[in-house]
């Protein structure tokens, strides 16, 4: 991510430098824990590149950039209390390093410092930014809840995996390049159409995610292989295989599923499933899924009127996120 | 409370006529389950009082009325789940009825629902009606992160516990109120004075609540007797107790909390710990510190030159929640 090191340096250095000062330091101490394990930092920076995208200074925009990666790490601490995770980025969860209680509401007072960042914004754009993050919120709380419902339930397509993921992960990503556009003060038009690439290439994101998970290099990936079918997780290469798998197959992934073979292993487990994948294209089909979305967030942000050189960073940035292992 | 009902039926109704309609149904249901439990709606009334006071109208109140009481039960449904709490207003809490991940989910959606009903105010006040919410919101975490760890904390002192109900109770009313009085453009020394009223009214309303639960009556009170020393919760009895008890008495109290000895019943514990409150004057002695409170908080009131009626309609809801059995 070469184009995009400057953009993360003043993200990095904007947390480093301004750690939540609150009292009693049992409430904010994980909150500036959670916010010092690292990561991308994707959301802000997207939030940065589209202010500068629409002419904008990306000072005004760093506040309302922190606030989505505030707000990233909020839904983080909260969801590894809800899949009971004891790691994460190689260090404990909140809820293991402290407990489930100040795990619970060192989140909450995150959500309440996501909106007092948000609220440094220019008021003039104060009741704009605030519907955006509200909705946005709304979205990515649905879709962690139809994750977990889709988890134990039969019958999951397609649509609905998309709909999912377009929640859970492409709504936020969507919603901080709209703030940096907010921020700029560009058009309605402009920021639904950084809104609609954000969201396309959100979808593209964690397919290729998924793909990752189960044929991806475990040294690039950085996670173990399979980790999703061992753990039945709904993917869209699982969702897919059972649409196009006959009955034998459709029997042999739900026993693989069920566990209802005590003599297979995990390993077992996992090479058998990819042999069924391999022999329907399961593969082969979401990749194709995955460039269908991606190109159509490229034609969205090739719609868009504005800088060139910031409309290529994005162009980048978005490809470097969804091939990334290519 | 006979003035009241009509500020009662206001809020009732916008609740019951206002089901939050989002999907899934699985993780909007619980938040219109816990709004329906009932409940004095104390929070949205306040707010509408202040807003009729300062000579608003209460009909420009409603949303941010509807968004503290969105808020407190948020709150609700969150502390339920870190105190293991079976049971609500007679009902099952929200993590009993689903389960703790919707409960936590759940409750993150309608801290983002009470941040959208705010932001239905007139927006000449939106952004210091956010930045009150935002005070607000945090203190009352601080509040319930301090009431988590005195519990196992020694050396609490009178300073301490009434900092910390300051935060987790006081705080909220306050800002109830300071809200009604954003709505209404009342000057910012009227909007502080409001403030302050409902601070030191709502401490006032804690020790009540702490009085009632050891020295109410069980009928009215509609709780068990002794249930705070039974739980061994940090009160400003218990803790007024220990600050005048000698080193006899203090062992005492010690040994009862830490179930030292094993013949005595949860009743029998109760009556030794109220026969040691009762030879300190711990209940005078509270009575006292109540009543300093509550005329602080009258004390502001007055100070106020607004609506006289009004005045006294406040006046009479505070004197109700303070000394409601008296």
């Amino acid at each position: 991510m070469t184009n995009n090191k400057e953009y993360f340096r003043l993200v990095e250095n904007a947390i480093q430098e301004n750690p939540f000062l609150g009292k009693p330091l049992s409430l904010y101490e994980p909150a500036n824990y959670m916010m010092s394990l690292g990561g991308k930092r994707i959301r802000p920076i997207l939030t940065l590149m589209a202010c500068k995208l629409f002419g904008g200074n990306i000072n005004d925009a760093l506040q309302p950039a922190l606030a989505m990666e505030v707000f990233h790490n909020f839904t983080l601490v909260h969801d590894d209390i809800m899949d009971n995770a004891p790691i994460r980025r190689g260090k404990k969860t909140v809820h293991e390093k402290w407990n489930a209680s100040t795990a619970i509401l060192s989140g909450d007072v995150m959500l309440v410092l996501a909106y007092e960042l948000i609220s440094k914004i220019n008021p003039a754009v104060l009741p704009e930014a605030i519907k955006l993050f509200n909705e946005t919120a709304k979205r990515v709380c649905e879709g962690q809840q139809l994750d977990m419902e889709y988890q134990d339930a039969e019958n999951i397509t397609i649509d609905n995996y998309v709909e999912m993921i377009g929640l859970k992960t492409a709504a936020l990503l969507a919603g901080s390049l709209k703030m940096g556009a907010l921020v700029a003060g560009t058009s309605t038009e402009n920021a639904d159409l950084i809104y609609t690439f954000g969201y396309a290439a959100g979808i593209a994101f964690q397919v290729q995610d998924d793909l990752l998970d189960t044929f991806g290099d475990a040294v690039t990936f950085g996670k173990k292989i399979g980790g999703d079918i061992a753990a039945n997780k709904k993917t869209y290469l699982a969702i897919k295989a059972m649409e196009l798998a006959d009955d034998a197959d459709k029997n042999e992934l739900k026993n693989l599923a069920n566990g209802n073979d005590f003599f297979i292993n995990e390993e077992e487990k996992i090479s058998k499933v990819i042999a069924i994948y391999n022999k329907l294209g399961v593969k082969e089909i979401t990749e194709e899924a995955r460039d269908k979305y991606f190109r159509s967030a490229l034609e969205n942000l090739d719609k868009i009127s504005a800088d060139t050189e910031v409309k290529k960073e994005l162009a980048n940035l978005a490809a470097e996120l969804v091939e990334r292992a290519k």
